[in-house]
């Protein structure tokens, strides 16, 4: 799992994410973090580094804190040449209090800041990128970055209801240049107007992209791709193990990406064994405050999590 | 599959499934069934009989249907020697409308008949049962047909809300004296105080059971054991094969029991495996109206579908 050990997969090349980094400020019924390192860029990579490097764009506020650039500095195979820091401008910050059933939750707060302003650029240095995760943003700032890394083989944005909304054309062109889409049930309803899952990701597919990841939280996933269907449950927690669902959908996409950089394989089956490890890494995150229960499992831990659940959901 | 060439099983013994024969009345947006053979008793028969013979015991009143018998007695491997026909009784019938989302349904109206009366008797010839499946009734009731069938290695129960509600006490005797219960996570959140399906069914093993089965329809379900836990999804079914969701349950109730009878065992890993065969048929029962989808689906079907789902959920 030590991708530095790792035979090289070469085929498909490095693997670039873009997305926010933000100051979270989150609640939960007996517990609460206060300005920890969060966004949708950070988690990923965080997920996405235990498994194959990754390379991170985006933008920050000089407002940033100085332990959470230590902290993103001190993940092992995350590369930071690609993460601006915007002078005079301030960091994304978000707030949220999960309710008592840890499956829904409020935004109390959400400041842009530098995410209002003019996108990051992707480096010279990362052209070269194969693999390419564009985190949750306006879909035309997506295809503006998608259009930085001209050699990816594989380009899978992620989105969210507010673009549904107010940026449904941009979105649908998006859709009709990346090769995957990874969104929640409610998103793919709301796209499509289709509740069922399955069928919401058929009629996606309609719109160009190869494959569509259908995030059902605490009830797992489904892959629906040109190729096949394929159905994951979510690493069965006990209730006394979550104590933070935030993050959750961007390590579940860190650690699904990382496996086919690492593999150097984006066939139906890669993407299927990807779901697992996406599953995995989400379900460290859950057990921790910020990226600290995926940053702080051991390779042995991974393994060892990594077989419970492959026991768990054997069929 | 047929279990008449299957290798005879012995180390557990016969199925048995006591439970409701009932007339149902089902609206769906698109469709509507009339006065169809329904209940807990006939589902799960219909799809137990698939993998190994089953003994059913339940009632109904001098009004039933000849076409409903003809029904049964045309399936194979169904022995209806506990199927009392009360004189002058009417039999339980139940009227339900799908709505759009085919997810949520109401009830129109519950006509208890000869439900509400004496239950059945479990013949002398059924005593020597090896395996129990108790469907839904008063947990007193469920309690006595238990104790007619003394050589039971494996009884399970199955539950409601109406229950938990009016016969609390008398459910949590019985969760003494059975080795499993299915039940919703509904049901089981409603029992417990608690949301997550993983930890109510680990409530519920302090009650006494060997095991618990949270099913949750289209999110598949999850076994809690005291050797282990085990999360299934379910057969990722498009939109347009969901035709009538009546009857999954009791289906997925069928084919789990009868999976264990078929292989004489009751380890966690064989029912592990039946949570599978459960969702096989649970898959042929919604995709048409009363027994039909589980009852015409050839061996071949059955076979197919389950390595499409095995390929489907494979991690």
């Amino acid at each position: 799992m030590t991708h530095s050990n790792a035979p090289s997969a070469g085929s498909v090349g490095p693997l670039l994410v873009t997305g926010t980094i933000g100051i979270d400020t989150v609640e939960t019924p007996s517990a609460r973090a206060d300005r920890v390192l969060g966004g949708s860029a950070a988690y990923f990579a965080a997920a996405a580094s235990r498994l194959a490097p990754v390379r991170l764009v985006g933008v920050v506020g000089d407002d940033w804190p100085a332990q959470h650039r230590a902290l993103l500095e001190g993940l092992h195979g995350v590369d930071l040449r690609g993460l601006e820091t915007r002078a005079g401008g301030k960091t994304f910050a978000w707030g949220g209090k999960y309710l008592l059933n840890m499956n829904e939750r409020e935004t109390l707060f959400t400041e842009l800041g530098v995410v209002a302003d003019a996108p990051p650029q992707v480096p010279a240095a990362f052209a070269d990128s194969g693999l390419l995760f564009l985190g949750n943003t306006h879909p035309a700032v997506q295809a503006g970055l998608l259009a930085q890394v001209p050699r990816a083989k594989l380009a899978v944005a992620d989105t969210m209801d507010l673009w549904i909304n107010v940026a449904h054309d941009e979105l649908v062109h998006l859709l009709s240049k990346v090769d995957g889409i990874v969104l929640n049930d409610s998103e793919a309803a709301h796209l499509t107007g289709v509740r069922n899952a399955v069928s919401a990701g058929r009629r996606i597919l309609g719109y160009g992209p190869t494959f569509a990841v259908v995030k059902k939280g605490e009830h797992g996933a489904v892959l629906v791709h040109r190729d096949g269907v394929a159905v994951v449950p979510a690493f069965p927690a006990e209730e006394s193990m979550v104590v933070d669902p935030t993050g959750a959908g961007d390590t579940f996409a860190g650690g699904f990406m990382a496996h086919l950089a690492r593999t150097g394989r984006t066939d139906f089956e890669a993407l299927q064994q990807a779901l697992s490890w996406g599953t995995v890494m989400a379900s460290f995150t859950i057990s921790a405050f910020s990226l600290e229960g995926v940053a702080r499992a051991t390779e042995a831990d991974l393994a060892r999590r990594y077989a419970e659940f492959a026991r768990h959901a054997r069929v």
